[in-house]
């Protein structure tokens, strides 16, 4: 659980699944589940990816926004937009996905650094007023998230009291510096 | 969906995992997840058993009752107290179980007539307040249950605006009158 | 792996899904794939059982015999012989089934203790000439299962090259002494 | 199923996971199990390489050789050589992976169009003698697959009984011309 900070404004290059960009701010006024994750990270593609795009269909897209963020900080070569964009179409994502910006001679992209993600998956909540609730490194359970969702929709004021229940078994997730994931 | 009117008493011979005997009044006051359930319905114990037990470790006591009722219809002598003990033992359940009670010469028991359940497994949410708010033949996902929980945990007053979008998608169950689940 | 002697005969109290007794010997010239199971033991039912299944659906009844042996050794009272049922129609099961038989004053039965089962499920694969070619303790993947079937069905002299392939990870089972499997 | 012929040799530009080039002849005396499949189908990822993976670590190297082909029939510039690099290192594949070589013009490469793949994953069984003894548009279930190779292993002449057996349900799978998989 991360101190209730302002959640830090995404820093995009390309956004796809959406006609036009979006930001943090023009978000405001509903709560969002975000993902980092790469589209060979497995278990993203096993767990993350299925589970957000369980999440979009069942709620209501006014009344939460579901947000991929592809931060590629291992093999960039490899996940680059086209493999990203054939990677979306295969699996059906249909939520706005951004690609985090690359500076020269950093491997990590921007919004991963600024948020300090450890790897691939993790998962954000966000309120309605744009305070970061959330941020867990690893998956989070669908009845625990679904619930956490649901807290946020209720109330925008809310503190994140189930928060400190992720359970251990985090799933499969890629690590910074790790050889493998 | 059904109407919102009081969830009615339900009629049980025997509790098991509880010092003393469960009414629905003496809950009053939490919102409460039952489910009835057969311990020979493939479904249930594929699906609702563990969710049930998944529940009632994720949610705190004093906010959120889990239950199970026996609701047997069907294979009568298969299924009795001894061997509703031992499964509960196997299956780790540590909630409250109460058996649905038989009257002579009808195989519905009579909580399941009155709710008038199609089968098992049947879930059943109930506000704080006594309301019924759901009661659904089949299985839920978790993501969807785990919100619907947290939205009457957070507003008793709640109208379940999410109860329209049970998938058809209802799982594996037993109904009334199939020559097999 | 046990060493190459005669599997014992199994020793039963009654038959289900099938008009006739069975003895091994009467199975002679088709290798077997047999489990001892309890239909209250949480892995017999999550795994061995669809297996078993799937095994009797696949091959040729004249070119394999499938069976089961309930071999009960704990909770007695709950799986008598209508549970064990009801069970069995519930869970499709449409190959032979043997009820392990009891002796007064002990809870293990016969059959179990004339191979020395550990527990719940047991898989035993016995070729066409009565051979015992294995006995293992908790789960074997299809993979591996399927091969080993193929094996004996291609060769009944055939020794058990595969035997020493299972992995460390068995799968759960219900082991005799254990307070819940 | 397809009739005993020979097994065409494959056309690959690029080796992976091998220090030597493959061919079909190189392999003669051993049964293959090769697949043809592409880094971004999903049903491939999933269940495929799994399988391919669970397949190469079970049967000796030296009784059995596991290949993968990657036959890029869509979204080419998305699965070049460097993802497909990262693909098989992030989701563990060992075995030798060939790249099926693309010719001006046409998006479907040439092995697969030697074979008639419908689309991927396609399973190839080849026995030691390099007859192809079974091409298979989707996924076959370990139990089946794990006989079928312990058959190829017992009898490089057997003709392949067992391939009218493929379960209807044959998984997810990409089929060429569909508009997603």
């Amino acid at each position: 659980m991360v101190a209730l900070r302002m959640a830090p404004e995404w820093d995009i290059t390309t956004w796809l699944n959406t006609d036009v960009p979006i930001s943090l701010a023009s978000l405001r006024g509903r709560p969002i589940v975000a993902a980092g994750f790469q589209m060979l990270c497995p278990g993203c593609v096993a767990e993350t990816i299925p589970q957000l795009n369980r999440i979009h269909r069942l709620f209501p897209a006014d009344q939460l926004a579901v947000i991929g963020l592809h931060s590629v900080f291992e093999h960039h070569e490899a996940m680059r937009e086209p493999s990203l964009r054939a990677f979306l179409h295969e699996y059906g994502v249909r939520f706005p996905v951004g690609i985090d910006r690359h500076v020269t001679g950093d491997p990590i992209p921007t919004t991963m650094r600024t948020y300090g993600f450890q790897g691939t998956p993790t998962l954000l909540l966000i309120d309605a007023d744009g305070r970061l609730r959330r941020q867990h490194f690893g998956h989070i359970p669908d009845l625990q998230l679904g619930a956490e969702i649901m807290a946020l929709m209720r109330d925008a004021a809310l503190k994140s009291v189930s928060a400190a229940d992720v359970p251990d078994d985090h799933g499969p997730r890629c690590e910074i510096g790790a050889t493998s994931c």
